[in-house]
């Protein structure tokens, strides 16, 4: 009934539709097989794409080529940019999207794609020939044959969702659970382990009094994920913030004997960093009030998503405790927060490729890594698809590295370290932060995507002319320069210390106080170079300019670093004799089998003192 | 956790959608209960709505003020007026829709009803006092109180999807079946039955050679369902037809072995005029080939419908058959047809009303009374929702009779008549079909919708134009006459004989070779009378002329019925005792407990005789 395929992707979630966006775009001919076909790319929690650390992450994909940042752009119903007071490393960009429209855009993208076909049912199993995926068999018992085969199952696997004292199987609410493909990895001699994630209720904007609330808006000048083209945002939704209270939390507290989170009942660990509304009154005591953010599902329903209410209390004790936040008084519940259990694999068995290093030819990606979130979905499902498509078509792999992207960050942190909560993006986790912007993820990425084929031709020369064009404005920031007469009436009105010598814009952008904007008024040639510039072109130049010596010293940081990287490690070698290593560093290397050495050094459990071994006896 | 509501509807199907919005409307405070809230209003086989006689059911809940048809009107992407070529009576409405489009609409036109709240969860129970539905139970244990509690469970009851030999337990592809309600009810003393459906596989329009095919366009005028001023469509999307053959014949007979249907594994009743394509080749051995209509599922997706292909035998069998289709050669599957076997209950055990027997309060509407079609489902729980709201306000039922609507034929027959395979309307189930046009819904219906509430006074000043209008025209042809030395070059040269004296053109519109728009020709006067007046009102002219003597003849025979109708029997009338009658009449009497003679006369078992004896007893 089919054809063999280059790529069969398993799962049509976040990481799912990138992966086969990205496989049959470079070339492939790719099946997605979801379970249904309706719920293509849903959004399984809140509205929402990107924030801190992960609109970075979102803005690399769209350079790499991928489609989230496309697809938010064309779907956001509100876009703002996080942490613009800080310094640029941390601006972040974030938006409430219509969840419909993202699903139903993500679907014609991928019907768009003629490369890509579509099968709707469960996938059960694997089929296997010496150690090696050759495609993967069905609930009806099809067997569908490829070279690759990319697993993306979310939070399907053995699904099981809470709801105070009673559970039920179920991938999502109202959606089934997908059974016998754990078991069949299992037996295959995979590892499995168990997490557990949650979600808010979600309420009626009719029964919600807003004045009570304050009122949060998009940005005024709204920006986009998307480095093409797409449309920019005319019209927006607002958001609506409140709080919880002492009497909110002492609600909540009458149903913790029944949590499943504190009786037992959940073995899975949940996402220490986004807990739900339980455990922060549980773990903060001594935080007497929690904020909440009400969000719209869209551009006209009137479901709401009741940001940082996320819990696995009984509905009643969820409806008792809601009516006591302001604004929330007469809420009417769509249906009520739960929290789900599902089967995940540790990381660790996977390769920088996201290849399985028990089955050769078997990508993992997405929350089945044990990672949670769309956006880190998605950046996996991307370079999974990407490296399914060159291993089918024998090229070499692509990997990202630290340096380049928190898309490197995100791969080698899970498959070194590993996680045993689900794994979230931080800015933190990445030492090169002031080098993985969100202004610059095209001029880091899309070089590197355009020649492995998927990044167009188009997305290459507009970062050339970025490239170009915001050199030409550093070099000239350079070379122009004002007499201390011309600059001295504008540095005082703007609180800055005066000139007693002719100074180069340069010099003067350096100064905190100052922007490029400002500078415009003093300098009749700057103002003419910038007044038909792009505005992203004039950041770049900025940026470069005013944080110049941090981005040196990390990327001679980085330079360090990758000499480590560079020196590579034979996948056979044989730890057992370095008896000089620790015993702790011997088992995670035999384990991890780590590629090179900078990659042995970020293993936890791997000292200073044992890559110093390590370097002796590789001969450095 | 929730108000007592007036209605509470489980199921947001079309039924459930119609039932929650009528009650809503009229004033009623509604709980729509629903397993997902993304498949409101979900078409779970065909994109279409309408055809022949479920387009005339769509205009009356129109008429009634319900929203199919202006949901329908808002999503469509082809419209058809089926058997013009015959009489106004055969005149049928269809539309192929938008599937996604569909059900968003009717969610936000549920949404935009302030009087419905909603909540996702599966209703498990009922809560009963006393005989009387006081509630519902939910799947975590809640009790949700109301009035009056309407099911609209459609296919999902113990729902068992069949493909071959495998089966498993859903409501729809991809969705849970509904569990607990069924053995409720049962407790209760209902009884129920096992049906089932099917539905063909779904394609990919990349994948089909449509130069093999036939192009089937929609009207050059396409008009519309709603009698309000819905857009009229500007675009449209076409389908295409081809045939199977006998190589598509002897592919599928190599399943019939395995074939749910013919070796016993399914015990449902499926629908008999639309049966499944093994059924067809297996029933009507001799016809060589059968007509397939591929239909696009929306606007812009390559997902397309192969109507006429249903079919529950085993995969592989279904891809082989049909790529011997002309066009399918390299067809891509997104998945199999299916057939999916569920409860119902016969509906001898409902009220004209739709409320149960067995227990006051409760109703039932839709596929759960053992119809098949949106139209049905969707009339359904128009009726219930109308009928519960004005229980809960303890006033007068709402019925429609037998000569007022094809609605009221569909429930008339269904509690007195059941069912015993999956029951669709037909233009031949109506014996006063002259008088139930789709083009009179309006004036039949909206005058009683608006005296109960639910239809506009905008509707009912529509109609009242309509039909002051029309009795103008119809009254100025009977007036307009024409001499034989205006009219007899016209006539010629429409090969109509000539005139020897002057004549109204009444008369000459009676005949059949001339139509309305023809006569404006020879008549300056009745073109200056109609120049500015609707379309729809010259044709109820026009159809009033033509078609008189049907109309006279039909509505004398509803006038002898309606006497029969009038004469009610109280509900405690005591059969037994009237021992001339016939034993099953007995029987099926005291089981149906007619509330009108006319009723009576309609049981399937009571003959003529039986009639008799009824009136002479009740002393007529
Ligand atoms: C209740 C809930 C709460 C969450 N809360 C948060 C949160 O607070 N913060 C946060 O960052 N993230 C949260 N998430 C996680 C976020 O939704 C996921 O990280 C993201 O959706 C993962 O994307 P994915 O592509 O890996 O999987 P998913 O989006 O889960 O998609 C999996 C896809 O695979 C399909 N599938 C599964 N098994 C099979 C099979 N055997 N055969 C065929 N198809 C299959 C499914 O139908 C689905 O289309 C939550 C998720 C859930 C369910
Ligand atoms: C596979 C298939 C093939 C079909 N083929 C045809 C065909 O060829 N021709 C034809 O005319 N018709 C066909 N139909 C029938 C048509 O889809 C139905 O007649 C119509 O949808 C019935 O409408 P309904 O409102 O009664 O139920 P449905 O549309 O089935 O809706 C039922 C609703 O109730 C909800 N629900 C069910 N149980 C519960 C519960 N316990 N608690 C809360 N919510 C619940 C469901 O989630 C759903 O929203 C087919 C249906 C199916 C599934």
């Amino acid at each position: 009934m089919f054809e063999k395929y280059d790529v069969i992707v398993v799962g049509a979630g976040h990481a799912g539709c990138e992966a086969a966006h990205a496989a049959a775009t470079m070339g492939s001919k790719v099946l997605l097989a979801t379970m249904n076909l309706q719920t293509i790319a849903q959004m399984s929690c809140n509205p929402a794409m990107g924030g801190v650390a992960k609109g970075q992450i979102v803005r690399e994909i769209d350079a790499l080529g991928g489609m989230s940042g496309i697809i938010s752009d064309k779907t956001m119903i509100q876009f703002r940019m996080l942490n613009r007071s800080k310094g640029p490393a941390m601006w972040s960009p974030r938006c409430q999207s219509d969840r419909f429209r993202f699903s139903e855009e993500w679907r014609w993208a991928l019907e768009a794609n003629t490369n890509i076909d579509f099968w709707q049912e469960m996938v059960t199993g694997l089929i296997i020939e010496d150690k090696r995926a050759i495609g993967v068999i069905t609930s009806l018992g099809l067997k569908i044959h490829a070279d690759t085969v990319v697993l993306t199952n979310g939070t399907f696997l053995n699904g099981l969702i809470h709801i105070g004292e009673k559970n039920f199987g179920g991938g999502r609410a109202g959606e089934r659970a997908s059974v016998g493909l754990t078991a069949d990895l299992e037996k295959l001699g995979f590892k499995s382990g168990r997490m557990k994630t949650g979600t808010p209720p979600r309420v009626d904007k009719r029964s919600i009094d807003f004045s009570k609330m304050e009122e949060q808006l998009g940005d005024e000048n709204p920006e986009k994920f998307s480095y093409t083209n797409t449309p920019s945002l005319k019209q927006q939704r607002s958001c609506w913030i409140s709080w919880t209270n002492q009497e909110v939390h002492d609600e909540l507290k009458k149903g913790f004997d029944k949590s499943p989170m504190f009786n037992g009942k959940i073995r899975g660990l949940g996402p220490r960093y986004c807990p739900s509304v339980e455990d922060k009154i549980n773990r903060f005591a001594d935080k007497d009030r929690h904020q909440i953010f009400l969000e719209p599902e869209g551009w006209d329903t009137v479901e709401m998503y009741v940001n940082g209410f996320s819990t696995s209390l009984p509905e009643d004790i969820q409806y008792n405790a809601i009516r006591k936040i302001p604004g929330f008084e007469n809420v009417k519940m769509f249906r009520p927060g739960y929290a789900i259990e599902y089967d995940y694999f540790p990381p660790t068995q996977l390769k920088l490729t996201l290849e399985t290093k028990l089955v050769e030819n078997l990508y993992f990606a997405g929350q089945i890594n044990g990672t949670t979130g769309y956006e880190e979905a998605a950046s996996q499902g991307l370079m999974a698809g990407i490296n399914a498509h060159l291993k089918s078509k024998k090229k070499d792999p692509f990997i990202l590295k630290r340096n380049e992207a928190y898309i490197g960050v995100l791969i080698d942190d899970l498959i070194n370290k590993g996680t045993d909560e689900p794994y979230r993006m931080f800015t933190s986790r990445a030492e090169f932060r002031t080098l993985l912007r969100q202004d610059n993820a095209d001029i880091r990425l899309t070089p590197k995507a355009h020649s492995i084929g998927l990044a167009s031709v188009e997305r290459l020369e507009r970062v050339k002319v970025k490239i170009e064009q915001s050199e030409e404005i550093y070099s000239s920031l350079q070379n122009m320069k004002v007499d201390p007469s011309e600059a001295n009436g504008f540095l005082e009105s703007n609180s800055s210390s005066s000139l007693r010598e002719r100074t180069t814009l340069y010099n003067l952008l350096k100064r905190p106080e100052l922007n490029i904007d400002q500078l415009r008024e003093v300098s009749p040639d700057l103002d003419s170079l910038l007044v038909s510039t792009d505005n992203e072109v004039i950041q770049q130049a900025e940026i470069k300019v005013k944080y110049e010596r941090y981005i040196e010293k990390e990327l001679q940081m980085a330079e360090k670093m990758n000499k480590l990287e560079n020196l590579s490690i034979n996948p056979d070698f044989d730890y057992e004799k370095l008896t000089s290593l620790s015993i702790e560093a011997r088992h995670k290397l035999k384990d991890i089998k780590p590629a090179t050495l900078g990659q042995a050094s970020r293993i936890s459990g791997v000292s200073p003192a044992d890559i110093s071994v390590l370097m002796v006896y590789l001969g450095r």
